[in-house]
């Protein structure tokens, strides 16, 4: 199909997915819904089924990106401009950049900017507590943590979606997860301080950095679902046929949900994702310590019981012990519906590490150089038609490229300069984005939808 | 019909605005639209034609209002939920107003609250020139300039649409007015100071002040036209059928396009709104003066050939000469269409002045006990099947409601306490409110829509 064409019935789609959000408010009249989404029939689709759209975060020179963050906004844009050419995208950027980054999206139709600069208030309100902690830490770690924060913002909620009685619609809504800074101070000091742990429930006032999903619920007058469960939409994978991907290193941690037993943490999962079955994974990969190894930087499906594995050959390097463990896990376990599961190796870039160079501008004299950077292929968005996947001008870049047009033959890769640039931040394309799944997935009821226009 | 079925049925019709809106942007992907509104066969049409929603701004304590806004927050929120009773609501706040006003909205299902800030980070940029001009001005009159910047900050785009070639949905465009304060200082000074115009051209880089239209327009995914011309949509009001109404004391005070005569302004009307006559009235409300006398304090349509008129009958009261001059004008002359006009008079409340009371907190020791406020029982809100309009808690209330529910047999005419409040921001229920025309206008089709769902 013509890519033009495609664009065209997923603006269709789009539209009649707005039609039925639309309609479904007309009757339902309700913002937060009651009950659990496994419990109301919600599930969280798989990445590669259908999106209305793309959400992505906008890096910005508050945040610590070196060099104002020129180079940070110019890879984002190159992903911005990738996706947008497999569907909508809305970019979420602070005010004071509104005007620069509407400027610069001037010509893409296909994109729409919104100012939604919650996250970064947020983190202005936490800069001076973060300065407090640098005579305890190594400086080293609360760097990744900082730039974290900015790249994964967009990650604290989650679109479900419950099949209606047609083909025509099916319903969404969101999970609105709790946040706490990836762990908060706790995640930097250790599991023991359960004390510091800063959740926050529903009993107290709304605080500015649960404000993003609801900010994105509102505006596409989406309902929602409340929790106190505390997550990143980053820690998790789901095929959509009832199996979720994890690890233990970051639910387990503690400083997430410290009160929460494994098996409790699996039930919330469950009842959240309208999952049957987690697999848990032991690690994420090396040098994503500071959130505690999300499972987008390790493995991800592709597909229904195939799952792509970040991988190092150099049995020496640290990741390899992280790598090996994930695949015997893997290779031992069956998804939801009891099938084996395909493992694909991808071998991670480098291994990366940060230089000198772009260590200075953030703080000073403190050597970052050797700092290990988490770098991976497997950080990519599946958009529909197409795999936008992050390039680091490094050796191992060509054969991450075949490797996923082998895995997605029906998808056009498009490996995006400037991953290097991401990383630094923290995380990649896949941390940066959040996929808003299509109200009407089925190409052929658009085309019906098409012809009584 | 049922307010539920109602509102059911615009649910449908908004639905069917967003799938025409889509399906326009799927086949034109354009954000700029070439050539103007006129030419390219769209109007403004009349406020009593059918919307998709209602926009609406929200009073926050880094304006001028009293009590950190308290009080016109808790009036603005009962316009939102007098609005929202007939059309969907979005209110727009500043991103540290969000919170709390997601909050209030909580259990408005009908209601949405996006961050805007754009306004209110342009008005602290005005702040410091506003203070050197604070030496030279009675301070009376800067009071009023600085209130009516936040109560009117939506009005300066203008949405304009195209009949399709089915009754099923038409297309929508917004116009992006140039915006330059009111008339800006040179508003203040007066108009033979025009070197002092700030207004800003496209070769220019997009100015914070001119944000706001873009990023409804953005939020939207509606395609608009850009233009040169100065204009605030609170200073027009049209019928939609080819005929727009302003003032002299405005359009023609120099302050806004000081390069332009009457004719060539008159011109722009034509051009930019797809009308073919402009009546002008020489003033706008006594009391008005700061903002130049707007339209839609004085006047407006009501239907067509049928005009509403602020009215006092005190003739040693300064309104009497501006209303009776507007009555001459609009008895000795037709519509677009050939028409005379029914001219319906409604009594102005009080006259009210400003109280030491309220002005003390703004401006502390400067007597303003005795300022005129401009208020007017016109600057209401026609929503689908509804007319939202100020209650002063004054003795003329009662009249003025059935004036409207005479004038308006079909609508539900509410009246909402606190339009007082809201006068001291120097404007009122029109002017803080920006209606978006239903792409879908039928019921009919919304009917045959909600079949096929």
């Amino acid at each position: 199909m013509p890519t033009q064409l495609r664009l065209l019935r997923r603006g269709y789609r789009a539209a009649a997915a707005a039609a039925a959000v639309a309609a479904s408010k007309a009757g339902a009249r309700r913002k937060v819904l009651d009950g659990t989404p496994a419990a109301l029939g919600f599930r969280m689709p798989a990445e590669w089924e259908p999106h209305d759209q793309c959400w992505i975060g906008w890096p910005d020179a508050q945040g610590f990106w070196r060099d104002a963050a020129a180079p940070a906004q110019k890879a984002f844009a190159n992903v911005v401009d990738a996706i947008s050419r497999f569907e909508p995208v809305t970019v979420c950027c602070n005010a004071t950049q509104y005007a620069r980054v509407v400027h610069l999206m001037e010509h893409k139709s296909n994109v729409r900017v919104v100012e939604m600069s919650a996250c970064l208030v947020w983190l202005r309100d936490l800069g001076p507590s973060v300065r407090i902690l640098l005579s305890v830490l190594w400086r080293k770690s609360l760097y990744s943590l900082e730039l974290a924060l900015l790249t994964h913002y967009l990650f604290y909620h989650q679109f479900v979606v419950r099949e209606g009685d047609t083909r025509l619609r099916r319903e969404i809504a969101g999970v609105d997860w709790q946040y706490n800074a990836y762990g908060g101070y706790n995640g930097l000091f250790g599991p023991e301080d359960h004390q510091l742990n800063r959740r926050k429930g529903h009993e107290e006032h709304i605080t500015e950095d649960n404000l993003v999903a609801r900010k994105v619920l509102e505006l596409e007058r989406i309902p929602r679902f409340e929790t106190n469960f505390v997550l990143e939409g980053g820690s998790i994978h789901v095929d959509g046929e009832g199996t979720c991907i994890t690890t233990e290193q970051c639910l387990c941690h503690g400083n997430r949900n410290p009160h929460m037993s494994k098996d409790e943490i699996e039930n919330q999962l469950k009842t959240h994702l309208g999952v049957s079955k987690v697999i848990w994974l032991p690690k994420g990969l090396y040098g994503d310590e500071m959130i505690s190894g999300h499972v987008d930087n390790i493995c991800c499906f592709t597909g229904p019981s195939t799952v792509l594995l970040s991988w190092i050959d150099d049995k020496s390097d640290p990741q390899y012990e992280h790598s090996a463990a994930a695949f015997d896990v893997l290779s031992n376990t069956t998804d939801a519906k009891g099938r084996k599961l395909d493992i694909i190796k991808i071998h991670v870039p480098g291994p990366l590490y940060m230089t000198e160079e772009v260590a200075q501008p953030f703080l000073g004299s403190v050597a970052l150089g050797q700092q290990r950077l988490a770098g991976s292929y497997v950080n990519f968005y599946i958009a529909n038609g197409g795999v936008v996947a992050p390039a680091f001008g490094d050796k191992w870049d060509e054969e991450a490229r075949k490797i996923l047009e082998k895995v997605f033959p029906k998808h056009e890769v498009v490996m995006v300069e400037g991953g290097r640039e991401i990383v630094l931040g923290g995380g990649n394309i896949h941390c940066a984005t959040q996929q808003q799944p299509a109200v009407c997935p089925h190409p052929s009821d658009a085309d019906t939808m098409e012809g009584q226009g």
